[in-house]
C-alpha cells in the first residue's frame, strides 16, 4: 500500500477502495461515467463494481485496441457524454489500459472545455507509464499521440488485482517501461530486475511503486517536456517509429514490445556516441532478448522507419533528438546521431 | 495605442507592428503558419503581409463560417500542420474572426499536445470578446463550443484597420459584446454608448480598449469560470440557445445579433427576479432594438429553444443558471429562473 504524491494529484497503489469512494463522494459530481472497452468491461468492471457503490454510474463502452484511439472514437465518447447529460461538473473514470486512459482523458478535458477524470489503469503498462505525466491524446493519420493535451487527473488509482486479468504478453509489454525507468534513473533497480527471468508470480506492487516514483520524480521536475523529462523517451524514438510502422501489421507489436526493440537500438547508439560501456550494452541487449522475442523481420522496412522518425513530435527543425544512456541509471537528452549510426543499430539488432 | 496586461500575455491595441515582429522573432519558431478563411485571405492577409516580414509563413486556408467550426475542419488544419512539418516548437497565427481564433487556437493547443499561437482578431466581435479569456474550441452536434480547452495565446494583436474590411452587419454583431461589458460592469460606459445611434465613423480603438479591459478584469479574477467570470454570460444563456436554434436557418443570426436578443430577454428576467429597475429594462430593450432588427419570427420554435437551454454547458445538474443584472453595471450569477418567467421573457420580446 503506497501513496505517491504528484503535486496536484496522488497515485494510490493497492490502497483500500474506500479511499477512492471518499474522493469521488467529496466532489458531488453531477454525473459519473466509466469508460471501458469490451475487455475491461468483462474482466475489470466486475472488480470495480464490487469495490465501489456504482449504481448511478453510466458505462460508456468502446472497442479495444490502439486502432480505435482516434478522433472518430472521441466523437462517440463525446456524443455519449452529451446524450447522458454530462456537464463540466461531471466525472469520467477511465477503466482500462493506455488507450482508455489517453483517449478518455482527452475527451474529458475537451468536453465543455474540461470535466474531471480519474485514471484507473488496469494494465501493467498503463500503471507504470501512462498513470503519471498527464499526457493525453489520440493517434492521427498513423502518428501516435499526434493530437492531445497535457492535463492532470483528479487521481490515479492502481490495484494489482487488475493485472490478474492480463495475458502474459500484456504483462511483458508493461515490463518494458519498468526496465526503462531502471535504466535511465536507478542502476540499483536495474541490477535487481535483470535477474528476473520469469514474469509469473511476481509481487508487482512494490515494483510498480518504485517505477511510478521514478517517473514522478522526472515529470515533476519538468512538466512541459522542456528538458529532463525527455529522458523518459529512452527507447521511444526508434521504438515509436517501429510501433507506428507495425500498426497495420497482421499482428501489431504491443507498445512495450516495440520499446524493447527501441531500447536495444538506442543502447547500441548510446554505446557508440556516449560512454555506455560495451558490456552494459550487451547486458541490456541479452536481457531484453531473454524477455521478448527477437523481432528481426519487423525491422525490414528500414526506410519507412527512418521516415517515421522524422515526423516524431519530439523533433525540432527536422533534427531527430534521442535520449541516450551515459551509463546505467543516467540518461542524456537532445543527442542527435548520424543516420549511419541509426542504420548500424538496426543492423546490429537484426544480425544478433 | 494601448497595452492591456492579462498576466501571462498581453493584448495590444493599435500598436506599431514592429512590436509584433519582435515577439515572433524572439521565439525562433521552427515554422510559422497563418490560418485564414477566404474572407480574411482576401481582405486581411494583404494588410498583415504589408506589416510583417512573412516570406516564410505558410498560409492555411479554410472555408469561412460558423458551420465550418467543427472537428472535420480541425482534421484539415491538423493535416496541413503535419504535412508542412510543423512541430511543437512552431507557431500558428490565427488571422480572422471568432471561428478562426477559437478553432485555430484549439488546433494549435492540441497539435503534438500544444504549439504556440497568436490571435489576430479581425472582427469587432473577436477583438472585444474572443481575444481575452483563453476559451478555445469547436461546435459539436449543434452545440456551440461543446468541445474545447482553455489556454492563453502568446499574445493578442488588435488593429482597428481590420474593421474597415467588415460589413456593417459584422460591426453591429461585435457591438453587442461592447454593450454587454458596459451593462455588467460599467454603468458610466453604458450611459456613454447608449446615445450612439449610428455605428459608422466611430473611433473604435478607445472603445475596444475599455471593453477588453472590462473582460480582462473579470477573467483574471476567475480563470476557470468557477464564479465571477459567469457574469460574462449575461445575454448568452438564451442568446446561445437562440443562436444554436438558428444555425441552420437560411440566414443564420450572427452571434451578436442573437446576444442582442438574449440581453433583452435576460434584462426582462433580471427585472422580474432581481432589482433591475423597469425603466432601465425599457432603456436596454429600446436601445438594442434601435441598433438591431426586431427578430420576432426567430423565437417561434420556443420548445426547441428551451430544450437547447438544458444542454448549455454552463449547467449543473440540469438547472439552467443565468447571469442577471442587479442594476446597471452590476451583475449576479447562478440565478435559476422558473420556466414560466423564461417563457414570459420570450413573449414580451415578441409582443414588443
Amino acid at each position: 500500500m503506497a501513496v505517491i504524491d504528484c503535486n496536484s494529484y496522488k497515485v494510490y497503489v493497492n490502497e483500500a477502495w474506500g479511499k477512492l469512494q471518499t474522493i469521488i463522494d467529496e466532489n458531488s459530481y453531477s454525473k459519473i461515467g466509466v469508460l471501458v472497452d469490451e475487455n475491461t468491461q468483462n474482466f475489470c468492471l466486475p472488480i470495480f463494481k464490487e469495490k465501489l457503490n456504482t449504481d448511478q454510474y453510466i458505462v460508456i463502452l468502446i472497442q479495444s485496441g490502439e486502432q480505435e484511439k482516434n478522433i472518430e472514437t472521441c466523437k462517440v465518447i463525446w456524443s455519449e457524454l452529451l446524450e447522458h447529460g454530462f456537464d463540466r461538473h461531471s466525472l469520467l473514470i477511465n477503466l482500462g489500459g493506455g488507450v482508455i486512459g489517453d483517449m478518455g482523458g482527452f475527451c474529458a478535458c475537451t468536453f465543455m472545455r474540461g470535466m474531471d477524470f480519474i485514471q484507473i489503469p488496469t494494465t501493467l503498462l498503463s500503471q507504470v507509464d501512462a498513470s503519471v505525466g498527464g499526457k493525453l491524446g489520440i493517434d492521427f493519420r498513423d502518428y501516435k499521440n499526434l493530437i492531445g493535451v497535457i492535463k492532470d487527473p483528479v487521481t490515479v488509482w492502481i490495484d494489482d488485482d487488475f493485472l490478474k486479468t492480463l495475458a502474459q504478453r500484456q504483462i511483458r509489454s508493461g515490463y518494458a517501461e519498468i526496465i526503462k525507468h531502471a535504466l535511465i534513473k536507478d542502476a540499483e533497480m536495474w541490477e535487481e530486475i535483470k535477474v528476473i527471468d520469469n514474469l509469473d508470480g511476481i509481487d508487482w506492487a512494490p515494483i510498480i511503486e518504485r517505477s511510478v516514483s521514478i517517473k514522478r520524480d522526472v515529470v515533476t521536475e519538468d512538466q512541459f517536456e522542456g528538458g529532463i523529462r525527455k529522458i523518459l523517451n529512452f527507447g521511444h524514438t526508434l521504438g515509436h517509429a517501429i510501433e507506428s510502422e507495425n500498426l497495420y501489421h497482421d499482428d501489431p507489436l504491443l507498445h512495450g514490445e516495440a520499446i524493447g526493440i527501441g531500447m536495444i537500438l538506442e543502447a547500441y547508439i548510446s554505446k557508440e556516441m556516449l560512454d555506455l560501456r560495451e558490456e552494459d550494452y550487451i547486458d541490456i541487449k541479452n536481457y531484453i532478448l531473454r524477455i521478448y522475442p527477437h523481432y528481426r523481420e519487423r525491422l525490414n522496412n528500414e526506410e519507412n522507419i527512418l521516415e517515421k522518425l522524422l515526423k516524431d513530435k519530439k523533433n525540432r527543425r527536422g533534427m531527430v533528438n534521442f535520449s541516450l544512456l551515459k551509463q546505467l541509471g543516467d540518461c542524456a537528452f537532445d543527442v542527435v546521431p548520424d543516420q549511419s549510426t541509426i542504420i548500424k543499430s538496426l543492423e546490429d539488432y537484426k544480425n544478433h
